[in-house]
């Protein structure tokens, strides 16, 4: 076995997953509590035949990758909350003209700058409505390292996919803890491949013109095809139209190759829900405390039970009104003011049985928490 | 009477608002279809002793109505998607460190560059959730252009009186289109007006110490008081601070006095709702097609209502629950995906009476598409 | 008008209370927070030609009061928690033997010796259950001054009428709080005598053998009967009896007598009820917050309503049913562990509407703790 | 093998278990049916080197125990209903103390003098809620005096472990009915021995300072380390504190530590219930002709299934719901007003399945009185 085991932040693990993906280019602008990911990557990409960049702030990171992508490579950019926001005009831009990239956003609290040093959940809605006009994205999350380095690489596997930014909506607390990582040696996790097309040069390529099963190749920029990319609304050509039926059709197919392929892209971890009365439905870090909570309760022979959501968008509101059409209660655990929650009330029969469990001041949800919020729910006061 | 009677676009109807309203400075960088907001301003607003200053880029603006702000006088700037997203940093500091100030999206088809010329409502959700982490927003619209110079007043007033960003959420046929405006005289619209500190010089002033009644009273920026600014987490002195109770209070405090003061902020109109079984929802340019609709089958006997929301967040839950109580069929009638749609559903009972009425290829959604879409949910196929 | 106004502790009220419904004898122990009902009625009692006495300990008040009551007097005790644990055995004889009288339990924190000085309501389940034996009890509670008074009066009219000990369930904060207190005329708030027997001198008195309307008519122990009176089962003669038929009989009759007439013991205030989507059950002074919380939401148009309950035991269990039926949710606001919760829980149809807001701490749990617990069971969290 | 074979009363086994589980002092008051507790008791403790008092009444029974257990003895003491009823305000002493102590009571009719000869289960509620304040009690019952042998160890066990007084509720049948009970030798059963601290003498030791699994050790009072024991509400030190979040936590720490550990406290029986269409659930003597009842049926083929509640309180919900879950009505058997039953109907989800099998006239109830009530309840009448 070629496996590694080491003992590493979650912000190396990400590093460690991107590098296993094939990530060929990153840049960024430091910001807490994210920058380890590109201090690391600083080190390690070069010693890879990658390329790092520094760039001044974040809104050029992310025009930086976009171009990257553009040119062939696995991108990647990390920051926190405030670059996200100024990132929110060049996502959209990739959004439009379909560019593979992975932007990792290791929440802190907000809004502004909030508490660099301190956790929070609260860009959750961000990450889906972050920037302007309809479109659809993919965000992923984890609750330890292991699965922050698998959906690293499944955020690279899904952004070369579907041609699409994939957020992973990581946390400081997940960042900054260090746990055992043992990283798989290489075969074992699937990686998806840039899928290049196979026009020839001299051959006119159509960079919107879907394959049979719906995929867009791409060919690498400033290389053997001229071709025309553009925020605008624009045809299989990629030039610029404002045809009524050419725009319909763009931004349904924006939407649609992502919300449509929601079983695709899911990706979950359940506990005990077969005959659980009480769900505890939770991610990233809050999803810990959750799992601590379900599993010191089921000793206790309390029927709860864990659902983990290791992607949040697209939300997967079939699968989680399946798993909760048996609950009594469902309480979300999250670190904001209920932004999931209300995912879950819109996808459930009986949005009343919904709670919400949070913390919002900074501090980690612990057990005790949830335990206390329970209680409540359950009738029983403070 | 004073009042000016004026054939105008809702651009300048807008103007006409924040000029009667008090508008003091206006930073801004051109786009379309917002941009005539800006030219006519750059001539009216020196003429009446205030300043126009255009900035470099949407972030400067942002920023720079911030500054105006804080030391003294009443700000705007205007926009379109693209440079909406750009201003999401500074926007959330706005929120964070309660500045007042309007901020007019003259919406175009998204995302990205998307169509600068043709209609779109999709910045909906984007005004809600386009910065980081939690907060709450106060958005208004309008369907005409009597109605966007009092939503443009309401706008300030509400900035004001809650120490908050407003975001006025036009559209472009809104913006573009002509139509007559009464200008009130002096008076007959009320005007909030900068609530500044009792507390004279010498004395502590407190930023963030509500007087009784909730407000915060202001003191000009480099002015009698020395105090701080900043968008981390603060006490009531304005310095940065990570306690957690510290936290959990702003953050409460940010979100409640909007989302709490729900019924003092909403404005809508309606018509006919008393004993509809089919009532249409709407807003901006979407509702002049809904309202047609509703009052041109009222003449044939159909039991149709009209309910225009022209204040989207805070999202009136309570009221579009009381209104749509009764009613058999809730059609929301706007030009995106749905985002008014799932607001609906998530503030009604038996959400499986909301239907979407929409068109997003740029075009104005008219009667008759209205009218098509009615009769498949009322089971009469197409 | 002869009323008389008064700005008094709630303690005085209840003096106020006594004297208006005709008390002849107190005995009791001090203990805080009770103590200014023995102080005051020490002096106003002899003065109104009533017998006042200080006791060793708190067994001897209540046996006293026993005493005082057979003997022909309307009588009374204070006390608080722990002298109402010692009060138990001699209750018990009094439900036995059918002696009207009235214990006051003005609550402070428990169990044991708890918090002499600080409120509490977690003496609600020992009202009910705190002597051996199945049995029924009368229980009182009132959240202001006025309430004290009228529930004073309430407590003797139905200790003669069902010849029963009747607990007045106070509580510290009420006890030593302040207010207005009118003190109405005689004869504006009915008062019920002690119903003595029309047998004469000469003829058998039959202790236990009811009026045709239930009722048992007493005689002046020591007067011209000679009877029997027991803690044993006995038959209408106040003999020791055995006789299955006669003990179940005389079971029966002791919980019949009060449960069989809930509705004319009970007593309650609403406010709000009419449309109420969430209800504010409570009692005693935690209802002073919860009557506080839904008018301040009524004023936001949110539907809450009000519902007091007087008196606690026997639970008017059909009384909350019809008027929690339309309820979405229903939460009951106590100082303690949820004890009118689960009775509430028990009395409602869909039991998982009833939520408990509660403070356990000795501070008076306030509208923000209301409030609070309220977004929480509304799924928003913190 | 050294067990012994006897035929004894239910009192007497419940003196073998006790002397088994290393009773070091017993106080006590005679009183029908309790009496042979005391009296064995004050031959046999004395032999074996404990010590035996016949205090001067129950008050004092109950305060003599919590000494001569603070000093260092596993202590017992024996009463009836009225002594019971005495105990109450000592008994909260105890809790709030945290002071491991066993009170047997031996039921007979209630309330009051009642019938000191016959059998009574009316005490259960009174177990729970007999002293005032919030807490939670143990509360242990048995049906032969093999069980009553068990369970006294048990109960022994279960104070010693939660530092807490633990209640044998058994009734007057149980105590004088004779029949077979075999002695295990010493080891057969487990018992829990007094956890002393380890902190020696001149280190600061912490009365209510738990141990990492939650247990409190003790140290002998007039040891070797000074402490304070206190009724207040009280610290680790175990001195008064009034502060809000001492007195919360120290009542959420005096419910949980038996509420949350119901699973490790309950103790049941079960027959027949894999199939059981009707469950008989009862305790003590009545569970004697509830097994007869469904034993005797099943043989005719009839689903009856037995389910015997050998602990009461903390009230085994999850237990009671989870085995009634598939039965059609569930038959509480038991000799009071329907005390279990409320138990049981707020355990199950549809309470309108549970019926009350009950007998209150001192007599045992019979197979035969629980046939009659089977029938009506199978819609078969009288």
């Amino acid at each position: 076995m070629d496996e590694t085991v080491v003992f590493v932040q979650g912000n190396e693990a990400c590093v460690e997953g991107s590098l296993y993906a094939g990530v060929g280019f990153f840049a960024g602008y430091p910001i807490t509590p994210s920058t380890e990911i590109a201090e690391i990557l600083a080190r390690r990409l070069p010693a890879r035949g990658g390329r790092f960049i520094q760039m001044e702030d974040e809104i050029s990171s992310m025009c930086a990758i976009v171009g990257g992508s553009l040119t062939g490579n696995k991108v990647m950019t990390a920051t926190s909350g405030p670059g996200f926001s100024l990132m929110q005009e060049a996502l959209g831009y990739a959004v439009m003209t379909e560019i593979p990239c992975v932007i990792v956003n290791v929440q802190r609290g907000g809004p502004s700058t909030g508490n660099p040093t301190h956790v929070g959940q609260g860009d959750v809605n961000q990450a889906r409505w972050g920037t302007h006009g309809d479109h659809a994205i993919i965000t992923l999350t984890a609750s330890n390292h292991q699965d922050v380095f698998a959906m690293t690489v499944h955020a690279f596997n899904m952004a070369e996919t579907y041609r699409t930014p994939v957020i992973l909506l990581f946390d400081e607390v997940i960042g900054h803890m260090r746990e055992k990582l043992v990283i798989p040696e290489p075969g074992v996790l699937p990686v998806v491949d840039r899928l290049r097309t196979s026009v020839k040069r001299g051959v006119d390529y159509h960079p919107y013109l879907p394959r049979e099963d719906g995929r867009l190749p791409m060919s690498d920029f400033g290389g053997v095809h001229r071709y025309n990319v553009t925020g605008l609304y624009h045809d299989m050509w990629g030039f610029p139209s404002g045809k009524p039926e050419v725009v319909e059709s763009l931004l349904n197919h924006l939407v649609d190759k992502i919300e449509s392929n929601v079983h695709e892209i899911t990706r979950y971890k359940e506990a005990y829900l077969e005959d659980a009365e009480v769900i505890l439905l939770s991610f990233g870090s809050a999803a810990r405390s959750a799992l601590h909570t379900v599993e010191n309760r089921r000793r206790r022979g309390e029927k709860l039970g864990y659902l983990e959501l290791q992607s949040i968008w697209p939300f997967p509101s079939l699968l989680v009104r399946e798993k909760c059409s048996r609950a009594t209660s469902i309480l979300v655990v999250e670190m904001n003011k209920g932004q999931v929650t209300e995912a879950v009330k819109a996808a459930v029969d009986n949005p009343e049985r919904v709670f919400l469990a949070n913390r919002i001041d900074g501090e980690l949800i612990s057990p005790t928490n949830i335990k206390n919020i329970l209680r409540i729910i359950q009738g029983k006061g403070v």
